[in-house]
């Protein structure tokens, strides 16, 4: 049985500023937090799960703590709490140098959307997100749980002063509604892919910066794609590898 | 001011069973509503909106009904509710021959991924969205949200008895994890896309039909990709039209 203590303090991590102070995050979920046991760069410092996950599981984090489905309920951060939370140590992160392809966000708010993008990162093997102060912290619940455990496997770093871009040597793709279709590119083995915010788009300063303008052609009237779908097309199409 | 029983009737429609009876629904905030009124198709039955959004727009509905701060967050579905709550009546809907480029939905239940494929459809033109049974609710509130309006403009069909896909002669494609790479496919003019169920992907009862096998080659290590993403990568490889 967990003390009220010990429930405030996993509560607390719902908030950006205790996450801060404590350097710590929850990830909830059998899936998400199964895929993270697997993961070595991910710290773990406690599980607490009801009993039917510790009796499948058990053998995967002997330290588990058994909690009833009401604590379950009380430290969870989700709608429908989903027999497992782990408390884990925020990563370390390093400057990354834009070697192969990276991906920059401006201000991208949604959570859903930025940890979608940071899965879809994963899923075409791109090591290093770069975001704009103004982006959704990346250890909020939502974001954790959209990264469906790849946050453990991207380094996701913050350039807060907004210095990074200008210092890379890289090719900047901008992805804007007026570019170069992106039927036309070339496959690339370097590049940065920078992505807007969801209604406002890249920032002015951003784009006076070197870049080239690309663009999902649209075919019919939708008046814009969600920024994770598009980032997932355009990626598609820089990469275009036929490796399986 | 709203009496009781108006509230309460706005309220019944955040659940299918009073949707279905009564053949509306909501939608809700600045974005969905302007876009909304703008499409002939979209039978508005009553618009229940803040001052400062009535000041605005008070020409695109003149029957708009003003409400209050208190009153606007007793209607709404939305947690940050918006200015602005819309009435519906329902769309009709037409079974689709399967002509040019349509997609197959085998149960997809989130309903901000089935909203979002919604919107990918739009924006590739796509005129037919069909559903199998086990799809979310397209008037769910949070599916309304994430289509953008595009609910508008897109034939969608639920294929409650499974028979839709049988009787097509279009060729199918299966998105699935070790089909062919999209990177070999030829620009299609005609077919359907089917998309899987987030978890459990394809049934096999509708693999059973004849289909092809695609996949967005894998080069990192993200278990799968978001259903919605997925489809969007897919289309673009599919229809790689560079008109803009």
């Amino acid at each position: 049985m967990l003390s009220k203590k010990e429930i405030k303090d996993i509560q607390s991590l719902g908030h950006k500023k205790y996450r801060e102070e404590l350097g710590l995050f929850i990830a909830e979920g059998v899936k998400n937090v199964s895929e993270l046991l697997k993961e070595q760069n991910a710290s773990i410092k406690a599980i607490y799960a009801i009993e039917t996950w510790i009796n499948e599981n058990r053998h995967l984090y002997p330290q588990t703590v058994e909690i009833s489905e009401i604590e379950l309920e009380r430290i969870s951060q989700l709608k429908e709490p989903n027999k497992v939370v782990a408390v884990l140590h925020q990563f370390t992160v390093k400057e990354p140098a834009s070697e192969g392809i990276s991906i920059y966000l401006d201000r991208i708010q949604d959570p859903g959307n930025f940890g979608t993008i940071i899965r879809i990162a994963d899923w075409f093997n791109i090591k290093n997100v770069v975001c704009s102060a103004g982006c959704a912290d990346l250890y909020n619940p939502k974001v954790v749980q959209s990264t469906m455990a790849s946050i453990a496997r991207v380094n996701i770093y913050y350039d807060l002063e907004g210095k990074w871009l200008a210092k890379q040597s890289a090719k900047i793709y901008a992805a804007v509604l007026d570019g170069k279709p992106i039927y036309s590119l070339q496959k690339i083995k370097e590049g940065i892919l920078l992505i807007g915010n969801e209604s406002k788009g890249i920032s002015e300063e951003l784009l006076q910066m070197n870049h080239e303008k690309i663009t999902i052609p649209r075919l019919g009237h939708a008046e814009s794609l969600n920024a994770a779908v598009a980032t997932g097309i355009i990626l598609s199409h820089l990469i275009k590898s036929n490796e399986l």
